[in-house]
């Protein structure tokens, strides 16, 4: 191989855009550079100040544009190499993150008449304004078509794109009217780059209930008669399979990312999957944990199966030729970060800032001086919902809660839950019969806080495999641009010559795994009970929307 | 009355003693003195550095002397009159807070062979290690002699004397071979005055199941051969009355604290019990709740009735002549003081700080913005155990956050649970019989804070009235050293002329109490699941000492 073509890889995450230039050859990673959203998410109001409802979480399609011109020249720059040596892009992007534009695939939020209307933005994954209508979809699939429900742990998701779709029918029906597509982000940014609409297939498989032979759910148009069509309406464009190249770099967006016209685009692909390629795994029975803002696990098997949990099960949806499954928890990260940025008091921030560390670092620092379960404390990680049950109207828990009780032993509780939520995610596979021995993870946390590594493996008795302190989601993507450059005949060739396979292992040790065992019965216990028993957790959001 | 004379009132509360000077005539406060306890309340370590166990809270009874000391001598020199016209003094505990004397009621803790010995220190009414001695009592009385559950709620608490007793019985035996008496710490300061050794009836009544015509439990002496004989060793000394003449102060004392010898000590009362009178309430019927560290809601009837929840039953236990109920919070404002100690971020307190206000103040302020309920939060308020029940191995519980939960919808979320707290308090004696309509509130927090007012009038329904910003505590004890000093003939009289009856008045506003009603019973429903169908608060606390 010819080791002096690149490609670039963008992961579009939750708050920011990162690219990398990579080596076709052997995977290095040249440069990156990341740009973060300037609208980030908006979760009070909107640009110009009009207020949202509660819960709602949108963003701003102009800052994708913005992010990934800043982002590709940064890395091109700082790669420093030709430009006519770079041979292809590809982008991944959290899903379902989803916006109205209209027949030239112009955002409606960009029409000043919508521009105060918060259906015609874009809707983020975590965005859970569309319960309503996921519970209707829930029971609308289990009458008339209960195979989808297997697909997706038996719920719909308030996430997937018809949830977010019909919420905009019923919460603004002149935006429903007025868009000529509704599209995934991910979608929107490959199609801004080769000048046409595209569609990830495995994305539709995902998020939007296609399936090869059927297509979009037939019983959606019978129970909503607006969708009549939409496949060749609101879901309109040229579906591509995973790992293909979707098309060539147009010259307006080649002039504006400063690269060669004509270059390979590829498909895009959701963030929390391309990072199982990009850690170098491949075959049947791959398993990763990315643990970044949300947590995914995602698994590639032969077969079929009906995992308990799994929030999208799809052919082809994660790696070419595999059943792929995908478990997560929407708070994952981001609820360490809610506890750092609401709950630890000045002292603690005095304390880190004096030694020159991070509040986080100090936090596991103590949290790390204790034994499993030492804390007396319980919670439930379901800041932002539950995934594996498909359930956004729940919410977390603290238990144990004494006066002596310190905020590092909160902290540790937390990462004790974490732990016992991706307990839980495993166990739903191996309930069925798919088993785990080896669980890679990435995600920046999988090389930031080695205590919380060892902790998820002594609560699940799990060896852990850690990623290399690189950007594997980019690496993914760019491994994807290679394939749809043709530079690699396949996926798995690319895999096996650019992977960012790290070194860094965990083991169980047997005697906190025993000991974290009555701690995760009763979080089972309580998850259980304020899932099935006690509905308290919706009935204090319906309270607090005044309902 | 002559209005040229004073008696001093001394409310010894849980981190400090407070004296006042007050005008017999009127109840005027002339002046008042603070001073905290050098040691404030150990739970780490003993002042050697000798680490106690987790959960204990002990005091050093040489602090009790000296605040004492400072407190009375500052607020005579304040108030400016001679001395000769100060003719008695009195002062009032928080109880159970024990500790083990010798023979001249010199603490053990005073010896050099028992400075390391967490037993030799006293025991703060908070200390939480006599759980298994409570449990077994609770099954010694439903066995051996039922009366005195219902005097108690139904279960003996951790906090009472002979928990605390048995306590060091099994706990260190050299301690308990070696001690002569075992004495609330308000009967040693008293002691400590009249140079004689007193014992506070209604405090044996209300904490060591004392009852008029029967004594000390015999069934404690058949269970328990070390108890053999006790009531005239380890419980010796001269049982005073509720509101009688304890002795007169010696001359050493006299000396120390710059008064007269030889004016009346009146015998110790209960803090929480003592500021009832303190704010002009008395006769059948009155109630109050004292709103400070922890909460006490007190009341006087002239019947007897099971009430189930109250803590303690007592004839003549709060004042002459009727049965005295108490329930309580063991955990009431230094729950929101652990919050905004542990959970408030850098920034809330910075804003504080540039306000010149207390983070409690912006808080506060913050939530009065919230409508009931609207937090999504609900709390149980059992930081300190649930007193209520008698069951300290329970502990608190957050419920309902989400990524978008602020530190002061969390506030606001604890002052609703205490307000919850408080309805369920008033709910079990309004069940048997006993009515309520107002409420008299005292305590700091009664006038700190008036959301917190407004929030417990709505939460029950009942309109409030608050004290004065008078130590109303320090004010009933002054009527105690009155009517002890013959200045009153009966403690009403003293009550009449003397009280700080306030005139805030909050009144319950009806929408408000319906909005709450809801959240009350899911108030109600979590507290019977965590109390009775799942025990995991006290797993909790068995894995956390590694049990």
């Amino acid at each position: 191989m010819n080791d002096k073509l690149y490609t670039i890889g963008v992961d579009y995450g939750t708050l920011s855009a990162r690219a990398i230039v990579c080596r076709v050859s052997d995977g290095a990673v040249l440069s990156q550079c990341d740009h973060p959203y300037t609208h980030a998410v908006m979760t009070d109001c909107l640009p110009n100040g009009t207020r949202m409802p509660m819960g709602w979480s949108l963003q701003d399609p102009n800052d994708y544009l913005e992010s990934l011109t800043i982002s590709v020249r940064g890395a091109v720059e700082k790669a420093g190499v030709p430009i006519e040596s770079i041979r292809g892009i590809s982008i991944d992007f959290t899903t379902s993150t989803v916006m109205p534009v209209d027949e030239n695939n112009k955002p409606l939020c960009n029409d000043p008449r919508f521009a105060s209307r918060p259906d015609a933005w874009c809707k983020v994954w975590k965005h859970h304004g569309a319960q309503a209508e996921a519970d209707a979809l829930t029971a609308l699939f289990a009458e008339k078509d209960p195979e989808l429900l297997l697909l997706t742990g038996g719920r719909v998701s308030p996430e997937c794109l018809p949830s977010k779709l019909l919420e905009v029918l019923h919460h603004d029906r002149e935006v429903f009217d007025t868009m000529a597509r509704y599209m995934e982000a991910g979608d929107w940014v490959t199609s801004m780059m080769t000048g046409t609409t595209i569609r990830a297939l495995a994305s539709m498989r995902n998020k939007a209930f296609y399936r090869d032979g059927i297509g979009l759910p037939p019983c959606l148009e019978e129970a909503y008669p607006e969708l009549r069509g939409w496949a060749d309406t609101l879901m309109s464009g040229q579906k591509v399979d995973i790992a293909q190249k979707a098309g060539e770099l147009c010259p307006a967006m080649a002039e504006r990312l400063g690269l060669c016209p004509g270059i390979a685009v590829g498909v895009f692909e959701a963030d929390g999957h391309v990072a199982l390629p990009g850690v170098g795994v491949s075959g049947d029975g791959a398993a990763m944990l990315s643990a970044g803002t949300s947590a995914a696990l995602i698994l590639c098997a032969r077969e079929m199966r009906p995992v308990h949990g799994a929030c999208t099960i799809g052919n082809n949806g994660i790696l070419p030729g595999y059943w792929g499954y995908a478990s997560g928890q929407a708070a994952f990260g981001d609820l360490l970060g809610w506890f750092v940025g609401h709950c630890v008091p000045p002292q603690t921030a005095e304390e880190a800032a004096s030694r020159g560390i991070s509040v986080h670092q100090l936090l596991t620092e103590k949290a790390a001086a204790m034994r499993p379960g030492s804390t007396g404390l319980l919670a439930i990680d379901w800041w932002n919902g539950d995934k594996s049950r498909g359930d956004m109207n729940v919410s977390g828990m603290f238990l144990g809660m004494t006066l002596q009780t310190t905020p590092e032993q909160m902290y540790r509780a937390l990462l004790e839950s974490l732990a016992f939520a991706v307990r839980r995610m495993i166990d739903a596979y191996e309930e069925q019969g798919i088993l785990l021995n080896i669980l890679h993870v990435g995600g920046g946390i999988s090389y930031k806080n080695p205590l919380f590594m060892q902790i998820i493996s002594d609560v699940t008795g799990k060896t852990l495999r850690c990623s290399a302190p690189l950007p594997a989601a980019c690496v993914g993507s760019a491994m994807f641009a290679a394939t749809a450059a043709g530079l690699y005949p396949t996926l798995d060739e690319a895999v096996t010559a650019m992977n960012c396979l790290g070194d860094v292992t965990y083991t169980p040790n047997p005697e906190a795994t025993a000991q974290y065992l009555p701690l995760y019965k009763e979080y089972q216990t309580l998850s259980a009970y304020f899932s099935e028993e006690n509905p308290v957790m919706h009935h204090l959001k319906s309270i607090s929307r005044g309902e």
